[in-house]
């Protein structure tokens, strides 16, 4: 049983507005293919110019933190949701940046077992707390992430992202969102 | 002691980009003062443009719930999440809304005890899912809506604007937003 | 859709046994109103009786706790258990006691963004522990009261003012205990 | 390393006020010892009077539940909440009323596969919930007791002594208070 | 009501294979009546080879602990999960082997309020961890346990049998098994 | 910073007792490397036997489960417990199994949203609640199970499973089980 790319219609590429429509080509052009993302949330093309403007604004954004380690937390926390869209086409994000065929799966099933570092392990623990029990973060989490490095804006950051996926992860799963089949694959062989 | 309004740095507004800041003096102009979520997320202006394009998207879209309706979804679900900016802001939004001063109290501490119709707790119970283990969600849950007359677009907003709060109450919790002393008193009493 | 002030029939007060009409009566004189809770529990006077000798004797009792920091635990843990009753009507003697019109509010959705001192939020975090999980209190938990210069009578204060309304607000939510509307307002405006 | 009867003072029995130690006398000369609840409570003469007040209106009240029914109750809530002097103490009034040695054991660990009716089972499952989450309580948990021929007095007490005990259990954990040795062993032989 | 010994039908001694009959001969000389499990698993002769030849592998282990503080593991872990069998067999079993009619009825309801030493409450701490969520196990919690002597050989001895009891209890519920009546006073007299 | 295959020593396959090394020898032939439970569990080769005579008579016995069926359980549990070997390793092999390269992601991430037939989630919906809360278990759950065509004997094997692997699942994370890199592509490129 093949479940559907969304309990929603999905609109067509050509019947989208313009701006909504050339973004969504340029992804394509990028990727090769068109992430469901995209079509499933234009039904609703306000919400969607929004959400792509959030996500952008986060993870294009100069950071203390890596595209890859952006990719960690988006993977970490959408795990700990139960989020199958964010999983398999953030896992293949993260794989690639990485260049780490193995590190998706890892971080999606116990980052506390995964090939990182102390420090990435530390910022996963922040991001875990913000998406789950956000009213009780205390300054002492913010000083274990001082202690291995991060900056205040770092925070925010890190926070920022597990926040941005905790609206994501709740929309796909409303939604049922399928990820595109061509997800599962990427990254996954050594170079 | 008194909490600050931020741990990150507030901007003041005749230092913001022009659009944020014209946004914000509309605000301040219906309001009567600035809402600190507009000062303390303009730290970040692009992820506050989108944060705010989000908001609106949803919250002033025309919609099978009421505008007061979907105050009750933003009470319940923050309350939920222990955000106080988010409890006390639209608190106060729903007080005025629905003319009903107790209302928000009674939808943060528990809205099954709450003065609100079988179709209302029939949505709150939709929204509280959607906050706290979308992941879980079926079939079942979107039919027991239906059988209070909502339709497939009610549910999406419901939905929606949990999910969106399940953003907003993290970032308020992550930076410490302190809610405008105003708020509290906004809509108590009756006319 | 207004709820009821209790799920059980409400005595009227001049049926009440002598005992328990003038205790009510002398509250009366002084709240200007007979709460809610009174009349609701004299459905049977004999646990009624017991119920406020065991509330006086906490409640009244002299104390290291303030009679404002004795409400404090009232508003958070009765938070925490999605009693309505007890949040609307001890926040609103919360308000009062601290002259704080704030407060409640603050309290009854995060103590941690509250404005209160470290004392104080190591007082309540004692509180919520006892509320929720009593049986893994250990002698590092009194420890920590002790370093903010609470006595061991102070740490059964705490403790007990949970306890007990760990019962109050299980019975508040079994009989669907409505809080009085006078309550909401009061303590709200600065003097 | 025996642990103590109680982390706070224990009064000795003569230096008790008067109405108290001839209350733990009667006590003493039914039971043949007495509880250590008795004196471990009374260390605060004010509570400890309610309290025991609390209990007999509750316990020793006509009902239309038993005084086994009553104890499984007790056994039940008290073994969730990890009270180790509740557990011991009534299960041993529960063996000794329901003349089941084996009864006390198999509440306490899994009321599901214990040797009960499936009308005790809904009490107990009634009773569990006011004791875990009784803020989620509905109008649907009262007709299921009523499915079992329970009136809605009977919904009373069965929630009451759930509550009650919600009290003693965090009171007998923030003590520590230990069960009088001879509790053990009472009323596990078969006459 | 009296419960069965299983949901599932419960073959007779000789029809067994003779292999799994001399072993539950050799128990019932041993013990003096064959303990249900033993008939019960063996419903499914395989499945019933290998728990028993786990089971011993991990209990008659020389050990860096003792067969009574295995037992304590048994009975902590099994009580967290509602296992009623292995509360009850295992704690008779500790009772004996520690020579403490008391200890049983302590370590299932709240180890922290046992007669234990320390060394032994870190001991169940860890084995709680492992039975609970010990996908967040961490070198901290190795430590801890070093901290009072144990080895790393300790260390899975502890996590082992806690993990095997994981098993065992999930097999009890499945299958509704009944403890003989005999187990609930085995030990309880002091010599 | 790559992890260890496990926390414990991994005995080389040369110095293993000859029938574990056979056995292992065996597997090695048929999937062409060694998995490392086989190594790492040799540590200790009594409980090692014991624990693959119990994966094999569990996993290779006829049933009304597909060998497919059997590791989807195994997946969605080992998920559930955040086991990292147990997901890698039995994805790999559901993915062969069921010729479905998508398919262990789907259920590791949320077997609500994978491509399954309603009878499979059925099936997993009653082994994770034997992985999670088996104490709970009732006959309605039995009840279920049989509305899709299962036999009391399916149920015994699908909470056998679950059970199994609650057990495994545990020991893979008290000796962090690294999986073996070969697992992780296996079974990905469809024929």
């Amino acid at each position: 049983m093949k479940m559907p790319i969304s309990r929603y219609p999905v609109p067509e590429l050509d019947r989208l507005p313009k701006d909504l429509r050339e973004r969504i080509l340029q992804v394509q052009e990028k990727a090769g293919f068109v992430p469901n993302v995209f079509l499933a949330l234009a039904h609703r093309p306000d919400e969607a110019r929004a959400f792509f403007d959030y996500h952008d604004a986060l993870m294009l954004r100069e950071s203390g933190l890596t595209k890859g380690e952006k990719e960690m937390i988006v993977v970490a926390t959408s795990a700990a949701n139960d989020c199958l869209y964010c999983v398999i086409a953030h896992g293949a994000i993260l794989r690639i940046y990485e260049k780490a065929p193995l590190l998706a799966d890892q971080v999606a099933t116990n980052f506390l077992k995964a090939d990182l570092t102390p420090r990435q392990k530390a910022m996963l623990a922040f991001a875990m707390k913000v998406s789950r029990d956000a009213g009780s973060l205390v300054e002492d989490d913010h000083e274990r992430l001082r202690a291995h490095g991060f900056s205040d804006e770092d925070a925010w950051d890190i926070g920022a992202i597990a926040a941005f996926f905790a609206l994501s992860n709740r929309m796909a799963n409303l939604i049922g969102l399928r990820p595109n089949d061509e997800f599962y694959l990427m990254g996954r062989m050594k170079r």
